[in-house]
């Protein structure tokens, strides 16, 4: 995903110095005149402004701190500079790499997306910004030409506490239409029929809409991998827990997607739980 | 909702005979020229085609079947005449009036509506039917009257099948938008906000669309009522023990709905679910 949001940025004329762990990805970045670093800290010390993207909250606790807790992102980036992390990660890690940033003169925004690849691909993402007025407003420039749709949620940390929430939604969400379906297609309807009468209702839904119809014909591409749900999943479950809420839909869904996860689909498309309902008849 | 569909088909020139328990519902219906009928039987006998919308399975059967098994609608309905039960209900139900129906030279359809109050009220019900192919086209005139989307699923049966993978849908779908807001809100973000940033991405849905701004300002009215999505719960419950299918999420919403139902909720509409994780914190 990064590196699509980056093609946006270069086409629209920012100088851009780039890292990625495999080098041979950032190649037709590179093509169009981005300056490559082999490490975070000396691309983000280049620049006035660092974007990541990056895999778990370890990547970016990494990426931020530094691998001993010391330089880093964050102890390399120039005063003044604005740092933006679009990983999905932890609301309590960003509250530490915003109070780190602060320290140092540094303005800092967890700013997680949702809209997939596609969403990248086509600059429609939706950017859930926590952090400070400030920042925000700095940011929202290079943000339009990223999404869509783009909203400061408040205090560092609750850009990720937003997409957290979104994740329930989806992963409870992708519950609820693959049991229905899986239902449909055991009592012997047809499945791709129901799923047209009954998308146009009360149970209509993204996933039904979009992703049941790539389940029924046997696509379990992704879009969005098994085992980045699963790794959302426990983020939210964190997040819940600190706040006392009991979760018990997306304690289910937890358990089938780790169940795929282990089955190796943790590469597959999450829409790969209708599958699993499919064939093992939703045993948890 | 039955009265609702009765005014559309008294409106476009159908004589009306109607039956209800609570003859009160009827009086407008009477004042437009409907004749009233003191039993269901009676109603049936002066008529062609035979419409129910009850409330629970065991009131269709008793409606169709009689209270002692033997008369009902199904024994006074003319030779040659159309029933057709708009109740959810059961599919195995369903079946046995069909077949009682083939009996007796008479046609019968299961057509189950989703769309509620309000799609009755503007004729844009979702219609689900099972049955023969002939009796639904002797069907569609009077469905077209009643309906927007008007699909033949199979045989008997087959309407409620699909209105229960529906219902499905719906059940753990509010499941899915409750634990997202609830933690959004509980976490201190601003619900109406998170719920107008997270329902134009992947975790959008009917629900999160239309009920939860209902919640969210602590508007319970139905809609649709808790107890009937209790009583079509455990319909799809039953239907998916009969296929071998397990579904765990659908577990998940029908503890919530009938703790609701216990706690007198059984009136509310169905997204006081999410007043229940706000308020219990989602503890089952």
């Amino acid at each position: 995903m990064g590196s699509r949001m980056a093609e946006h940025l270069i086409a629209n004329g920012h100088p851009l110095h780039v890292h990625n762990r495999t080098r041979k990805k950032a190649e037709a970045l590179l093509k169009k005149g981005a300056v490559w670093h082999d490490t975070p800290e000396s691309a983000a010390a280049a620049s006035d402004t660092v974007i990541t993207m990056l895999g778990l909250p370890s990547d970016v606790e990494q990426v931020y701190f530094g691998r001993t807790g010391a330089g880093g992102v964050l102890a390399a980036s120039k005063p003044g500079s604005l740092l933006i992390d679009m990983t999905t990660s932890s609301p309590r890690l960003a509250e530490r790499i915003s109070r780190a940033a602060e320290e140092r003169g540094i303005e800092a925004l967890d700013a997680p997306v949702s809209g997939g690849d596609v969403g990248a691909r086509d600059a429609s993402l939706v950017i859930m910004v926590g952090g400070r007025q400030e920042a925000f407003d700095r940011a929202v420039p290079l943000f339009e030409q990223l999404g869509k749709s783009i909203t400061l949620l408040g205090p560092a940390g609750n850009g990720q506490r937003c997409k957290l929430v979104n994740q329930i939604a989806v992963a409870v969400g992708m519950v609820a239409w693959c049991e229905a379906l899986a239902v449909a297609k055991a009592a012997r309807l047809d499945p791709s029929m129901v799923q047209g009468v009954i998308d146009g209702g009360a149970a209509g839904s993204w996933g039904l809409s979009n992703l049941a119809p790539r389940a029924l014909s046997a696509d379990f591409q992704p879009g969005f991998l098994v085992r980045h749900l699963v790794k959302d999943i426990r983020l939210a479950q964190e997040e819940a827990e600190c706040h006392g809420v009991n979760l018990p839909g997306l304690e289910v869904a937890r358990r089938l997607y780790e169940i795929l996860k282990e089955a190796g689909y943790g590469e597959a498309g999450t829409q790969v739980l209708y599958h699993y309902y499919d064939t093992n008849k939703g045993v948890i």
